[in-house]
């Protein structure tokens, strides 16, 4: 199964693709789609957009697996996350890909096996899963993996299976 | 100067397009796109960039007038309305569309003269000043017209064309 991860941003959306075989992870591509501080808004959801496009049509991923938003602090950051976000879920729709949601307290508990995992210790393990020499940057690019590693294991067990009718 | 308001939502969309000339208001057209209730989040998306690109192409207003978003209760519903506005903005981009936004305050003294109007006035004002025999349905089809003639005043402003270098 071959996942793409997503940590929604408007100046910086993390990804990364991973494929998830036999029980073992292999990082397929990762990175961030990043946009300038100064362009005008409409034209960053444009880039976001176009890219993350581009990304679904390079990899066909067979799922995304995207941060569930919640607003507790700094509203206004979270409105323009959102509406990055609203456009990411556009791109997989265009491209038929379905789309699950995680709360940061289900990454953590599936990377590390501890809801209450340190930021480190999820980074730490999603490199060692990933087999990869260094944690990725920007860190929403390493929370991107880690999202992808969370629906990895997330649709692969049974009780997923048993209510989508089974997921290759 | 033709303009499209919109009241930015995720299960109704208002919008309204209104010309403005010789200080006179016509309504070209207006209504409101809606998404079902039970429809998978990325699909309503979906419908209404696509439904909102239509009304872009068909009408191809000079600018569009979208409301402000500001959380402060019920973020839950918030975070699905941002990333509605999210697809609406993109289509403007799309479209090459300038975008400008205000806040109720502003639409309400634009449309009453006074800020501090009841909803009541500001649908009735919007209905006299377009020359409606009715005041349109739903609510957020006359939100969207509001919006629309306040950036028609807005715009027609002697600040705003010297900050913009002149509209028509």
């Amino acid at each position: 199964m071959i996942v793409l991860g997503i940590d929604p941003g408007y100046a910086i959306v993390g990804y990364g693709i991973v494929e998830y075989k036999n029980n073992k992870f292999s990082p397929i591509s990762f990175g961030a789609v990043t946009t300038k501080a100064g362009a005008r808004f409409s034209s960053r959801l444009e880039k976001i957009f176009s890219d993350i496009l581009e990304i679904m049509e390079t990899y066909k991923p067979e799922a995304i697996s995207i941060e569930k938003l919640f607003f507790n602090t700094n509203t206004t950051t979270a409105i323009d996350v959102a509406q990055a976000r609203g456009v990411i879920l556009l791109a997989a729709e265009k491209m038929h890909i379905p789309v699950f949601e995680y709360t940061p307290l289900q990454v953590k508990q599936s990377v590390t096996g501890y809801g209450k995992a340190e930021k480190a210790q999820v980074m730490e393990l999603t490199r060692r899963l990933l087999n990869l020499e260094k944690c990725p940057k920007p860190d929403d690019t390493a929370d991107a993996l880690a999202m992808a590693i969370c629906h990895c294991h997330s649709a692969s067990s049974l009780i997923f299976k048993q209510m989508t009718g089974g997921t290759k």
